[in-house]
């Protein structure tokens, strides 16, 4: 049986803060590591094992990967890190309170940009310091391919080819894989995995810190998938995202 | 100027025991995560960044690594494990506590052991659950490859050509390279980088959580070597390690 494992990152500290965090690079809450390290005893609870790990450019998802592997003692497994797997970029909102957003720019159109498929938000100048060309991170990608803002469709147009050419061939070849990621990074592959439209992927709330299992056949068509863990609770986690505003 | 940081891992669970440690995957200890942390924020005092960073198969060098990153505010940089930077294989002696072995084995035969540039202590055998190949770890290594003993002299000889082939081709490139690892497997770095004999070698005691920089020429000649930090702690620390015992 083929397996995949997604996991959203924990709390971070501006979750706590109510800003747009997109790329910007903030660390776990305690309560995000806290998750993150109770996600890594629920796999090995379950005897999950693995052979090889991806993860973003980015610390919050990074760390919640480094506690899975602790709890699982992997730690010695191969990690690919990407930008594609970053979470959507939000442009020239990154940063800002959602309220001092609203203030701004109305509450009307900042529904728009966290509600639609396919709407960016304002694009970052390219002298920003925050625009991805400009940060250390991302001094050995092709400058070209970096956004200045980013739609769902746009991430889903970085992610799902890097599945489809790099991670997905790991999986073909028996190998078992968890991708460590961010809320719509995870969004754009769980669409692409189960075939759905641009409606249902605005619908889908994928909690943090709880993995999320698909399993395949032998051509890699889905068979079912699941989360693991306590289903009352993880019911209270996904309402409680679902109220904190769909498209963060 | 073409820059290489060389990092022992900070103190383990089983320094603190006495036993012979070799390829047994403990983790560091309180004051080991402490001293890690500190080499990291001694490197990001000193202005150093990194480009990419290698370390081996065991959690107490990928331990360190992953903290000095955490100062240097660094996690996105690849990060390459490879058992080839593992500490030396200490065969049949590992676990063992270094007084039971001198009961066992007489208190010359165990100096041999620790102190010779070339003997190697008692095989395991090839069934034995300590033998790598019978470890999650090493199960998509070449079995031919593991040891089930080494002497400093083969670690050396499983260790330079990694560096010629892998690591040092990065340098060349221009990139910044941190290798986090052991006190056996960075000496034998150490025996390569400084040209030093069989007896120059086993006489130098690498301290833990030191940063240890080289520089070199455009072709690769090292101009110099330095240990980051307060000189006077430096040599306190150097003398503590000989004290334990040189081969360990």
């Amino acid at each position: 049986m083929k397996k995949l494992v997604l996991l959203r990152h924990g709390e971070s500290e501006w979750n706590k803060e109510n800003r747009f965090t997109g790329w910007t690079d903030v660390d776990l809450s305690a309560k995000g590591h806290e998750e993150a390290a109770e996600a890594g005893r629920l796999l090995k609870e379950e005897g999950f094992t693995f052979d090889k790990a991806y993860t973003s450019y980015l610390k919050r998802a990074i760390h919640t990967l480094n506690h899975v592997l602790d709890e699982l003692d992997e730690n010695y497994i191969p990690i690919e890190k990407t930008w594609r797997l970053n979470e959507r970029h939000y442009g020239a909102l990154q940063g800002l309170n959602k309220a001092d957003t609203a203030a701004k720019y109305g509450d009307e159109q900042v529904k728009i940009w966290r509600r639609s498929f396919d709407v960016t938000p304002p694009e970052l100048s390219p002298e920003d310091e925050r625009a991805p060309k400009n940060q250390k991170h991302y001094a050995r990608v092709n400058a070209g391919e970096l956004p200045l803002t980013e739609s769902l469709k746009t991430t889903i147009d970085r992610v799902v080819p890097y599945y489809q050419e790099i991670i997905k061939p790991d999986i073909e070849n028996g190998e078992n894989v968890i991708i460590a990621a961010h809320g719509n990074s995870l969004r754009a592959l769980v669409k692409y995995l189960d075939n759905m439209s641009n409606d249902e992927i605005l619908e889908l709330n994928i909690p943090t810190g709880v993995p999320l299992v698909y399993e395949f056949d032998d051509n890699m068509n889905v068979l079912r998938h699941y989360y693991l863990g306590d289903q009352a609770a993880l019911e209270a986690k996904m309402n409680a995202v679902a109220n904190q505003g769909k498209a963060k």
